[in-house]
């Protein structure tokens, strides 16, 4: 079954507002092993909007509409759908007593352009809207499905689950596509696609690489006849993955990258503690997204100077003979912050987010640190990015060397400075 | 000129990515004077590709199109372009070049995939891609121009400033949409849309009120034959708006609330520093995402802990009578935060972020406190939202209170604890 969605709107159009309706369809079709080909989203024009409608039912068996069912002039959706199938929308009584009584309820009258949302064409029902005064309509013609729901996520959504889910998943398919996808961290997009050269070769489940902010995701998908049958082909991949992978992969599907780690921490009754120059409180921050983070995280400084990093413990001779931003530096900034803190791991951070060079060093320059009671390591890295980008892949780094620290592998880095303490 | 836009991407139709990209580049043509039409996304199929280039390039002007550079088998947006206007991709032994000096700057060699990222087809130039390895082309053949950009956001931002915008401007339009948004603390939106009744009753420029996580929005637009025409009739209309507002306008267009904040600590000389509790860091990062931050901000505490708010200079005896998440302990954590680090204005953040009630206050409570030489003030919050909610809604509090107290409009909080010191 092959799906595509058009959104209605011209403020989407216009860049105001994002169209998180056409990602919460999208994210609920694949289970219903419905394929989705395309999203659209379109202004409030009525003639590119029929071209376009007519396009989409003449290749894909459900099309689903949202945005355009409100009262004015520039709503014209319904008349839209009814021009590309050659109908004429008429007002059906019963809705349009529930309108007028919506409206006396409140203690008014309905306006009465309001009336075009009592209408229906031959092909179409009506799609009660519990949520605002829009009802939906589901149109079948020509072996295609045409469904307009209102633009308002909350009316949206509220539909979807009501009607709209149920009714296609009806039309019982024979498959439904399920995905996994694996996230790992250490190796490149291009390095992973090659080892995963044999294991890609399989058609079923398929493979893909992507490359994001927090590592490089391996996604596997199988089309079958129901989700327990296309999780028994998944499973024999993912488990030669794991098994090439091994604590490369940090987490799996709806994971996110601070998750895993506090998960680890908390998991090896770590405590951890961070001091903080040029991500300014992002990586505290980050980590206290997590639930649960007072079982781990003890504190942050953000130490902004260097006479801030001097008075919360590090060496002045160190900033002195090294800079304020170096390896050193950001060694001695984990071990103060542990001390501090009383913590496990100490985490220093010392860099150049821009926009202009500092210490020496020029933007994109970040140093990490990090110390627990055996061993100390910092390493250097150069961010080409904007000051939000920089701060953010330092934060990532940050995480990485936190996971390396509380699985003992910092001494496997191949540049920076490691010591057994 | 007619535009539109392509997203290249299965996982923007499988739901798992929201496309802000399309939003980023429709947000800047209507001051450009270019009409968007149509926005899609489509997944990683050629064929499906190829048509929907050939149909856009064959009604709109120009089709920019993001994402499917990269360098693995599913990357298709060259060859689909490519395949669309009938041309052959070639290797440019400068792309080459530079690509594998790419990966020896970084101690690697290119796989050799990769190459596929130095082609470039006869109607097409290379457009320079300085945060990834993936050059971005702009193709022109049989009056329409395609424009391939990358699938990031960082580059494909980067390389639309650089490049893309002045190459479109360029193209000399016949009528701009300028629009001008004046930003708003301290007022509803029902209450903004009365007071602003009579400048609406025009018809140009238009007038929007607009709910939003920073304040209340007001959008000023105006359509004419150039920029200087279309700002002499937005320039009275704000002055009027300006005159009506006074201090609770903060800032304009493409400002942050935390970019406004940190202009008037600066121009007035302010220095700040922040002790958090329950936002975990995330107010110093706001501010240290401004640059120049350095100039005002002296650094930050992260006490997580009852312990570590005692350790940094709170009154155990403050915690102990009114409890961790209190207005009394707020002004204890800017006090005491405000001493530590020589600060003109202190801000103390304590309360609940969840999932689990703490300190007897329930999940979203938050207590803000603030300290000048002159003035002490806390209130607390209510926010009855997730824990990412709770913490983003803490922060932009607290910065409403930075600006007040720079201001000096402390005083005239309705609720909380006041004091002159």
């Amino acid at each position: 079954m092959r799906a595509e969605i058009i959104s209605i709107g011209t403020e989407i159009l216009m860049g105001e507002i994002l169209d998180t309706n056409a990602q919460y369809i999208a994210q609920r079709l694949p289970a219903m092993g419905i394929d989705l080909f395309y999203m659209h989203q379109i202004g409030d024009n009525r003639q590119r909007l029929v071209d376009l409608i007519t396009q989409a039912r003449g290749r894909s068996d459900v099309v689903l509409c949202t945005g355009g069912l409100g009262p004015t002039e520039d709503d014209i959706t319904r008349d839209a759908i009814a021009e590309s199938i050659g109908e004429q929308p008429y007002v059906v009584p019963e809705l349009e007593a529930h309108l007028r009584n919506f409206f006396e309820r409140r203690g008014g009258t309905m306006p009465e352009q309001n009336i075009k949302q009592a209408t229906i064409i031959p092909s179409g029902q009506s799609i009660p809207n519990p949520r605002g005064t829009a009802p939906g309509w589901w149109v079948e013609k020509d072996h295609a499905i045409i469904v307009a729901m209102p633009g308002p996520p909350a009316e949206m959504t509220g539909m979807w689950s009501n009607d709209i889910a149920p009714r296609l998943a009806e039309r019982s398919p024979d498959s439904v596509l399920i995905s996994r996808t694996l996230k790992t961290t250490g190796l490149g997009e291009s390095t992973l696609d090659e080892a995963l050269g044999d294991i890609r070769a399989g058609e079923d489940p398929t493979v893909g690489v992507y490359h994001k902010a927090d590592g490089v995701h391996v996604r596997l998908a199988s089309k079958a006849v129901d989700e327990a049958a296309a999780r028994a082909r998944i499973e024999p991949v993912e488990a030669a993955i794991r098994d090439l992978l091994g604590d490369n992969i940090w987490g799996a599907d709806e994971d996110t990258f601070q998750e895993a780690v506090a998960r680890l921490l908390d998991r090896r009754g770590l405590s951890i503690a961070v001091m903080e120059s040029c991500t300014g409180g992002l990586l505290a921050s980050t980590i206290t997204d997590v639930p649960g983070a007072s079982q781990f995280f003890r504190g942050g400084l953000v130490t902004y100077t260097a006479e801030a990093k001097i008075h919360y413990g590090v060496d002045a001779d160190v900033i002195e003979a090294h800079g304020v931003v170096s390896n050193e530096t950001a060694a001695a900034m984990a071990a103060a912050v542990r001390r501090q803190f009383d913590a496990d791991i100490g985490v220093g951070i010392t860099g150049v987010a821009g926009p202009e060079p500092h210490g020496g060093q020029p933007v994109g320059a970040v140093c990490l640190g990090v110390e627990t009671p055996d061993e100390s390591y910092a390493t250097g890295y150069t961010f080409a990015q904007t000051r939000a980008a920089i701060k953010a892949r330092a934060v990532t780094s940050a995480l990485t060397l936190i996971r390396r620290a509380a699985i003992g592998d910092l001494s496997s880095g191949s540049s920076g400075i490691y010591r057994r303490l």
